[in-house]
């Protein structure tokens, strides 16, 4: 398995005005990751809006990353709802330098499994890096079997699944993560997301966590990586626990309204920072996002 | 109420290959819709791939749209999921001389029921035609309420909604177009969606129906839509139930891969003509499509 499939990718948000990438906070919100010994940083993931900026926007982005990451790993994000496009940014990805790239299958009409077959393979034909299969049905509207993450995992260049939350029960989480693995090769690792899931998926047995909490607040998240990580399951659970109130705001207000938040009220980033129809939280959402934070 | 929004309105496929819209076969199948007498032609639906294509191939489209359609109205999709492209594609549908525009709220993140209002508070601001608003959960998975239909249909230019299938018994069609009825201007025309509810939704009191089997069969289409209209129940049930081979199909494989075997079967369009990753019918599949329709 490769080493750069491990511990924790942090997930930077990509602020931005109606008008232009703030790249500036965008690159700041990199080093900072660089600094902090992540053990890699995944731009234009969902958190790094990467579905709402134009071809030109994302190759531009993933530069930035790649620069500002200083030597980190960087996975870039390369979803699009059209095969040609996925194809461009893969390209785009590879000579900005990503260490990898992160595809999730976008749908507008309903896809069947062998339609997100044959994109992977088309995609993973053309690679020459990495590939993490992102599995995220709350945005892609895609559901993929266990069957189906088999058959993708055994194409080139598929070195990670990047899977929802694992059930809280730990029996459960260990069952759900056992299943996968008796159906991929042993050399594809796998990532949990959902960061309130976290703890349980790394006790569970997955390889590393991909955070959006992270993205903002590496050091907590760095901790209880390596607490689970190295099997320290009452300090990673313990730790997940200090965080409660943040995943319960994830719940409530979408893990991505919340970071952006957390950014703009620690000065990383100026407000407005999404795209709109995206709206911040203003008003008393805000209000109470920041009294949980205090 | 504009005449604008009234009786059959044809949905078009965009025919493609991997490098570029079939410009021929797209301009063929709209004269066709004009010379079959359809009251309007909706361009860059979602039968109409719009989601899929670049900022200059719809703007391509739209053009050649208006152009083909010689007369017959013309209401251009503009959906996208960032409101800045949203607003580049209605300025291109007006400049090239869009009757009105259509326009759902795509969704990557899940939107807030105010952040999908603020979008079409932001477009319509923007407009100097009408627009039709497009409530489509199946590929938007974003879930309109009456009330929020009632609060968006408030807004300047808003003349239309295209609602999803109304329910099969007729009294339950009928409370649904009548409590929406009851939530929106007089002026805001209902359009009724779901190829197999056509007749249902109509005898219901909306006031024209938003069809994809027109786009390619637009006679059976018509004869369903003006019996309708006229009130004669059992022509138009007749006549919607002859077609229910065609709504068994498109239940099992979606309407879009459906028509577009249609298409290449009657030789307007080649094949494939889909954007990948949606792949046409092939083998077991075309198979059984070509049989119903045989």
């Amino acid at each position: 398995m490769t080493g750069l499939f491990t511990g924790l990718s942090a997930f930077p948000l990509t602020p931005m005005t109606e008008q232009r990438i703030d790249e500036a906070a965008f690159t700041g919100l990199v080093a900072r990751l660089h600094q902090s010994d992540v053990d890699s940083i995944g731009a234009l993931g969902s958190t790094g809006s990467y579905a709402y900026l134009t071809t030109a926007e994302r190759r531009r982005v993933a530069e930035l990353a790649v620069q500002a990451a200083d030597g980190t790993p960087v996975i870039i994000g390369i979803g699009a709802l059209r095969t040609v496009e996925v194809l461009r940014h893969a390209e785009n990805a590879q000579n900005a330098g990503a260490s990898a790239v992160l595809l999730p299958p976008m749908s507008y009409q309903p896809l069947t499994d062998d339609e997100v077959h044959q994109l992977y393979a088309d995609v993973t034909a053309e690679l020459s890096v990495p590939l993490c299969v992102y599995d995220n049905p709350g945005t892609t509207h895609f559901s993929f079997s266990d069957e189906l993450h088999g058959r993708i995992a055994a194409l080139p260049n598929v070195a990670s699944i990047k899977i929802p939350p694992t059930p809280a029960d730990p029996a459960a989480a260990r069952e759900r993560v056992d299943r996968l693995r008796r159906l991929i090769p042993d050399t594809v690792a796998i990532g949990v997301s959902g960061d309130a899931a976290a703890a349980g998926g790394l006790l569970a047995g997955a390889d590393l966590w991909y955070s959006v909490l992270a993205g903002v607040w590496p050091e907590p998240c760095l901790a209880l990586a390596r607490a689970a990580k190295r099997g320290d399951a009452d300090e990673a659970r313990r730790l997940s626990d200090e965080l409660a109130a943040v995943w319960t705001l994830f719940a409530r207000y979408g893990s991505l309204r919340v970071v952006a938040a957390i950014a703009e009220r620690e000065g990383l980033v100026s407000a407005p920072n999404l795209p709109r129809p995206l709206l911040g939280l203003t008003g008393a959402d805000l209000a109470r996002v920041n009294e949980v934070l205090r």
